[in-house]
């Protein structure tokens, strides 16, 4: 993709720095030789420095081609591809989670690009406390008070406010803007042309007009939070608007002000939620989805795509709504239809009693 | 939120301000001495030098024990929350819309900081006219012709295209984009990442391909209109798209090409108007609304939220559809059966003419 | 629009740069004096130096009394506008497609301004090659390996990342932003503050959490595509996300990871389709649609606006739907009557068997 060199890694190392940055919780087990790999491929076009994994059971006979140098599968996938005599050809890592794997490895063959320091010709105002570690990029700005942590990135054109804090090895995209007191935790990534900290949406209504609140709250984001490009997450009014660790927002997310977005969630682009709802943990929220004020959607929720969420109850659910796609004379016979439908439901109720009549009257000449 | 040192006020001046801040439409009374105050908080929290309104009887409670220096609430109230011998420690306004006071006064509370003049980092080209009281940030870019009017402050990355006009007192945040040639009145607010006046959509259709026609019209902006984050409002094709003075526009809302929006209206988030449409004065419309393009929605109309608008009458009126959010299996079902709505209003039809032929049997045979 | 010098053309400079603009497809017969022209102007306003143009049989009258110092128009429409002595004011332009010259035309008169070269406060790393006759304005940002075609114009603010490739005469708009391995074909627009190659929206489940995994694709745009401002387009997980050649995405799109979209579509605004989905050549999508990942869209199909595309057969077609917008009170009793659509079907079935039970009662009373 680009032309920076990409490391290499022996599969012990892998496996190391995987456990690592799994926080100790992903292992794996090399058998064979500690070879020297340096990308994933599929297991058919897999060859020397490459690695493929294996998820699904279907496509063990291309594993079992595979000239992969390492390949990576379940300890209990092990026998049903390669048979009693095993792997003859290349290394094997045996691991609980495979895709997990991957990702962790991933990252460590792509690592982020960034030369330390404050690049002269960046705009960093006195009083901002940029760690040594840190990359501050051409013509990107950091204003009075802000604090940028270790090994931090921020790319040319993004701008950081003032009193802003941005954690150790956080991400922050070209012509991104984290407005002033916005607070992100550790390892964010914030894709280009994202707005933090804008102003909420809050006006006073007074004589057919609209008065303006100013809005003095912030936008505090968790530990490994990501913010999709053009997503906004504008400031709270009073209190913080805020996202939990570890969640994931699409492209082109608007948050409104006051919002508070639980831990490990994932929200697909062009999600709307006006201000002060509350999302539980692990929710999972569908593209386009669109969800008023003021409401509380429970953890482990799920919401459709498409689908408008005016309210909810106390558990959890999966919800979703959205008139279906159909072809051209279809959708106009049937949304006229539909806004008959109240008639529609009196006229069916109006027949029932008739013929429940019909029925008394048959019955009384029978007997 | 930020170091910025906050301004403190005596109660008497805050009532003058907010009087001319207000054009003279908004009066309080103070009883009581005249404190000084820095902030409003809830009334049970308040207390030294904080402000406490009331705008519902039920915090009447609240209020009446609140520490705040200074409560402020309508002259009607009075006695039902301070009884006949009224309040008996700190001050009180007497206003008739106290959360509109609240408004304005905060306007002065937390006034936007920046430093008058350009800043030498700053790009702006010759024959630029830039009033010495405004402010022009470091990288900020402002191109021959723009005109920028006094105290109007213009953040780091946001760019003033060619001959574009800002008004007295407009806040343009980071990174937002004005191309060439767009105007706005007085003391606007263009959040962050907002783009007026790029390019309408619009293509000559030439043999199965599209030739673009270049938008040659203006995006144009009354008196104290507002723009949210990442919100876009293109130029017109060869007249002018316009928003009206006062109009407050959320973030990620799309205006297309010759739009022309009314006075005072309210859009929430993730709007899309297509072009040639036009909006009157007062209008609300809900978050996520999609509004088609050639379209007249008359002054005090009200569009909810996730609403298709494909059309509308001569009278202001309030419109409303979306599809309600179901859980998982009942989604389903619901869809399958309305796609056979009308089928299962033809199949009623006829069983209502079969249950008449039935009476008018059963009557002949009575007979 | 700006203070920019607008060029005039004799008329048969102007056929002639049409020819050559529309690649020798687009003609004109010139009949009558070579007049000066510079702008396009209504039939009944236009005057010495504008041009009208007719494509509708309706505005015969206004083009036949029209000033105008050229007129084009169809050969077949010629007798019927002017009868048989012909136009006897200004001359007149004999074109299969006016509505095309008009474009073609306008593209000349209104051209792109910019001065060729790197401007001094553009910010331009080592190992970028940019064609002498592009230019880079002040504050634009082009990263090393990145490659810049003739006539190219990157506006300031603009960031052109690692390895990006900009084909000749595109124009990049401020603040839009094209991270690294960007690849766009000739003729293209991004308009301000769009965002091509983002990372796409990819994270594996692991033990309640999301790990990232590295988005390694490209973003890849043919010729003559045109971007709308704060549109989004993610890079490719493996393989590139495409956009081909004419097609022309209005503001405020999101298109992810891996979908393939094809030649000379149109999608008006704010329109999303999440990951690897396809979607032929000559595709229309309509505003705020919303399309799933993982499917194929037949070329020459249309989708609604405001329409949730969840699957498509294999042939193309015109899909719509959505809720019908309706009065307050009535939208409220549809949807309500919509959740027991299943219900009110099962009633509709039993009735009509109760009906058919009585039928044959009745006959088998009067057998």
């Amino acid at each position: 993709m680009t032309t920076q060199q990409q490391p290499t890694y022996l599969a012990s190392e892998l496996v190391a720095q995987v456990r690592e940055r799994s926080k100790g919780r992903l292992d794996a087990r090399l058998s064979g030789e500690d070879v020297v790999v340096k990308r994933f491929m599929p297991p058919q076009s897999a060859g020397t420095g490459d690695m493929a994994f294996l998820t699904d059971a279907r496509y063990a006979d291309a594993m079992k081609a595979s000239a992969a140098s390492l390949v990576i599968l379940r300890e209990k996938d092990y026998e049903a591809v390669f048979g009693a005599e095993g792997r003859t050809q290349g290394s094997v890592l045996l691991c609980e989670d495979p895709y997990a794997f991957f990702a962790f490895a991933s990252q460590l063959l792509f690592p982020v690009a960034a030369t330390p320091g404050i690049h002269p010709r960046a705009y960093v105002e006195e009083g901002a406390e940029i760690d040594p570690t840190a990359a501050v990029e051409a013509l990107a700005v950091v204003k009075r008070g802000a604090r940028i942590g270790a090994r931090a990135v921020v790319r040319s054109g993004a701008y950081v406010g003032e009193d802003a804090q941005i954690g150790a090895e956080c991400l922050i995209h070209p012509n991104a803007v984290l407005e002033a007191g916005t607070v992100l935790g550790e390892r964010c990534v914030v894709q280009a042309g994202a707005v933090l900290g804008g102003d909420g949406f809050g006006f006073a209504p007074f004589r057919g007009e609209w008065v303006k609140i100013p809005q003095v709250g912030r936008t505090v984001l968790g530990d490994d939070v990501e913010v999709g490009a053009n997503t906004t997450i504008d400031r709270g009014a009073l209190d913080d608007t805020v996202v939990g660790e570890g969640t994931k927002l699409d492209n082109q997310i608007q948050l409104g002000h006051n919002d508070r977005i639980g831990k490990h969630c994932v929200m697909a682009a062009c999600v709307g939620i006006a201000g002060s709802t509350t999302v539980g943990d692990h929710a999972m929220i569908g593209g386009a989805a669109m969800i008023n004020g003021h409401i509380t959607i429970p953890s482990g929720s799920a919401v459709g795509p498409a689908t408008a969420i005016t309210g909810w109850g106390e558990k959890p659910a999966q919800r979703t709504g959205f008139f279906p796609a159909l072809e051209g004379k279809d959708f106009q016979l049937t949304a006229a239809t539909l806004t008959r439908l109240p008639q529609l439901r009196k006229d069916l109720k109006a027949l029932e009693r008739e013929v429940a009549e019909l029925k008394a009257l048959i019955r009384k000449e029978e007997a």
